[in-house]
């Protein structure tokens, strides 16, 4: 019996029947006296925040809840509704676009910071080095659409120098983002901002989360815009919306 | 133009470059300023919630973010990663299995309690009625593992009993839901107690959410759980995880 | 051990170290030997079908294999790939969406036909107790965008009333079918003619599939579509690809 | 008016009402005359493949459609009808499933053999390049489960050096893939045969195909099996089915 039981281990759930224990505490000291915030950094890591690192956490998390119709996933969710689908299953083929493009930027952005951080020599090198390695965009600066500025992440580096001031975190990795920030805009002769993703990028890495995780809390996060468009849709009505209006349908360039 | 820009409208969320707002809030006013549940209710909704409604709605959202291996939505999530999917196809897979039978049971007991709550007639006659459209399983009662009890249920009780207590809620549906679990007990002839499902439906009945939020709202509580997962796993690592051990495979029973 | 083996049951596929059968036929047997519809339908019904079967059937999955990027499943592959994602997740965002609307009118036609069929009375009682339990939309019948007439629809009656000649088929479900458009019409008073979902649903009833595989089928057939379109768009490049150019935005109609 | 419908773009479709054509061809010219397998062809690359093409095409579409209830995809597949999901949101979890590790070695491999055909120097320098960029794991060859050969692979080979015979392919690839196999063999000391994965590639690779759609082609054929696993499932019943029985639940080795 041991070898079925142990080919499914894990250190997050414990239970019996009438007991469910979550990194070690019954779940019924958790229901209301934990925050939700604190539940997922539990959930994560296995112990629970402070009261600073939860305020900071959670600015991240409602800083990346929507962008609109306009990006894919909330587009498709919006659609996914009116095909029939319920709302488990909308959000899942929004939450599914959320790729090394469209959702993945946060990730690697943290790892452009640990990069960084681990590199012996001058930001200047460290980023000749990425790029080399990595390609052109720098994940975390710049914004195709929030110019000159996305409104997100001022707020946040704010909150980071706060924290940082009340020795919640070190405000190394806000230091990592500014030194970033400037020397690309050097390089391109223009401010190049810091933008959401390099925001929240920032934050996660002063709170120690690994860079998988900024993808997977950008997941949770957006999962609440994807929820919210969803529903509105679903009260809407429509079926089988398409992208634009029936009228201009597409160009076909073919034989 | 405007056929175009028509085709998607939306109340949640306006956006020109440089500003965004939710509900009609420039986003760098709720950053560190609202409670990442008090942003899901806001986008879900609209308004903000009260200090007493905040409280009663992440109760709800920390009761169900998991119940282990077990659930084919955490099951999938892990096999998942190990056949090389990043963290939000992971959780694609995963939130895409919470359907009618693993997901849908909170929304169907809103559906109940509504059901019961405009019903002309007794609690027995309201659930004859029900049985009769929709099949003998009494969503939100019983549990096929946790018995005689599931932990959650009763303590998110308490906590809507005390939000009664000051007013936050009426209490009305958790009078409904005490109402069925006495009948159907009766019925069977024993205790069947009510459910994780049974219990946040109860919640988001009082605090006035619609049948299908009821499932949206698990699929983003589970989303942590499913997330968390997920996470361990990729540390674990491993490659196309099977559902057992290599050993056993299946029973063949074709010809 | 038992237990564990037995909880995985199946008659579809056998195999060892160096063996796989599939429906009782060593693979090797079979590729080479059969041809791709072939394998689908011993997949599906463990036994081959007769040379006229399969041309019936591979007609049917032929014509449903696209219908252009204004259609939800479409857009989303398209948008899916623009986010990062590989075509198994692109097709795999597309394949969810079709859902009742967008991709069960199939289903929901071999139903009606099976219907019509048991019901004891004229075809139209038979509609009307349709319409009284399911609702006032009769699939497989008429189009929003292909009028007056889809052109796969007569040409798949075509195939089948061949088929029918030549004993491959008994053609009752093409009557049936038939007999529901010539009722309809003359309830709206103008000709609603079967659609691609009709006309399929049509095939997969008269070669004795099950209503929920004229959905499964349309998935694989569609899959096709999805396929060609993502690796199209992969092909055209782009990122984060909304549905409509950047310059249009979306209609803001909150607070 | 010209921007919005310029938006999307595709040579594949062209529409209008009462109009289908599919890569020039109207769709009624194509439905009961060209095979299923010819239409994937037409649809992925534009011209219809001659016989001997599609026959070598088939065999490989054919090969892979299914690996039984240990595949994490055909497994999850089986778990989402439980959930309540309808066949086409259980394909879309499992064919999310063919990821890297799971569906992408028929991409690598083709990539593999391109490498080995663009490389200026001896197969041994090739693979020993290939092995420093991308790991140790060489796409294609060497099995954990079907020791010493996969069955598949053989009937294949012998498919395409009767295709080159018949100067349907150039059978440059099948060369290739040989000579991989025979140096890694050498290297390892024991013979580590090709796959199903690298079978297939070397088929994909004769015919043109471009590496991506390797993977894509894998997942059209696997989705075969997963609907056929899906659909047995169903007419199994169960409910929320977990990987193991229930007895077993897992090993919790946290605090």
């Amino acid at each position: 019996m041991s070898d079925v039981s142990d080919w499914w281990r894990t250190a997050i759930i414990d239970m019996e029947p009438g007991r469910i224990a979550l990194r070690g505490h019954p779940i019924e000291d958790l229901i209301g006296h934990v925050t939700f915030p604190q539940m997922i950094w539990l959930m994560l890591r296995g112990d629970l925040p402070t009261e600073g690192q939860t305020r900071l956490f959670e600015a991240a998390l409602v800083s990346a809840v929507d962008h609109g119709p306009q990006a894919p996933s909330i587009a498709a969710a919006r659609m996914a509704v009116t095909c029939g689908l319920p709302l488990n299953n909308a959000m899942a083929s929004a939450v599914n676009m959320l790729g090394d493009v469209h959702g993945g930027a946060g990730e690697q952005a943290v790892e452009l910071y640990h990069h960084v951080d681990r590199y012996d020599g001058s930001i200047g090198a460290a980023l000749t080095a990425w790029t080399a390695a990595r390609g052109r965009i720098i994940p975390g600066f710049g914004h195709r659409f929030h110019k000159p500025i996305d409104p997100r992440a001022p707020r946040l580096m704010a909150l980071v120098h706060e924290a940082a001031g009340a020795d919640v975190v070190s405000g190394h990795f806000a230091d990592i983002a500014d030194a970033i920030g400037e020397e690309i805009s050097a390089r391109k002769g223009t401010v190049l901002p810091m933008n959401i993703d390099g925001a929240t990028a920032m934050i996660y890495a002063e709170l120690g989360f690994e860079a998988p995780l900024a993808r997977g809390l950008f997941c949770l996060s957006r999962s609440v815009g994807i929820l919210a468009h969803a529903w509105e849709q679903q009260q809407q009505g429509g079926r089988n919306k398409g992208p634009t209006p029936p009228a201009y349908r597409w160009t076909y360039d073919g034989p």
